[in-house]
């Protein structure tokens, strides 16, 4: 999964029928501290996440895994909304020798 | 989900036998405010688009989800015709530290 | 569906038995005009491609979706032989405003 | 599959139900000798994996082919903890003529 | 699929129970001539591939279509030892105007 931000929303009337009651975000990819990427995507809303949350979008067959989109013809989905990220510091465990 | 532009079509006279009677269409993939990038995308259409459209394409097995493609040996859908994308002005909520 | 040519043959003796009697193609990566990208693809072909043709080539388990595929190993295959791409002057219709 | 080390955890408590009980780890990249890349992944923990481990991580469909992770709407799955890559001095075998 | 040679071997005790058994092989992957790109992928060894060996890749659901791999939690799989590429001269047949 990565992270991104919802930015707003897609409207489109005419759609495949599979797609009648489900919102369309506008999301902009970001890292794990919430730091803006270059990358947008288009995703349907399982979690009833709002503009200007951090989310989580599960992309592929597995989006169409929530009970809302079973079936649907959508490639993204915002499956998470993300309170917290906690890094660790790094302290490498087994070894990985080459 | 990502944004293109329909800008034209693909004749293919020797082709499987499920792709008979689908439309395969040229679309330029363009960002959320439809400014053009650099990729190309050929993408059967399932909601009758026209050359011009700003639409939305679904890729993988997601493709095949419409009652036109399903069984379809095909990669790429347009799925919606875009009307509007509505931006926010990005106010972060939910926080993510880390 | 992405646009390729086809350059040459991949020769394996030794493979999943699935993969029996099918042509391995080793196919260019081009535009919409023809002209050569710099990746690579290897595809199961299911149309009778020859060497010199203009392709689309499907990806994933929508490469599994011909007669000639189903159940096999493979992530790529040939589904069409391209014999033009009609490009119109690109003007926009239905505004996507941000 | 790909090499990456767990950094981190993610938490989120709007998520979609299916996705309750499981660990969602925070990853980053790594090569095979361990040295860090730069991309980020969020993947649910399969196999008890602890922060500081080099893992692998499986993408897709194929990341709900665990007894923990099937029908869930996630696109990534830590599926073995690694302790070591062996790399031989490279001397191709089998010729592959252009 | 994608070219890639056999460079060594990934150990890891604890995993998927779905992955006792199986091989998992560190792959650099190499273009057409079997040239080294700078990519190394992680797959299950369908073919007893060795050490050196140039090999084809397949990712995604298709990697599970062996029976070795069916049902386990693995994205990349070894298919097919490649013994020859056979690159003709490309002139390009069928036009593809624009």
């Amino acid at each position: 999964m990565i992270f991104a931000r919802v930015i707003g929303t897609v409207v489109a009337a005419q759609k495949d029928e599979n797609l009648n009651g489900k919102k369309l975000l506008l999301c902009k990819e970001v890292d794990h501290q919430g730091k803006p990427l270059s990358t947008y995507h288009v995703a349907v809303d399982a979690v009833q996440a709002g503009e200007g949350n951090m989310v989580l979008l599960s992309y592929g067959s597995s989006a169409r895994m929530t009970d809302l989109t079973r079936n649907a013809p959508i490639d993204a989905v915002i499956m998470a909304i993300v309170d917290d990220v906690h890094v660790q510091t790094v302290k490498p465990s087994k070894k990985a020798t080459a």
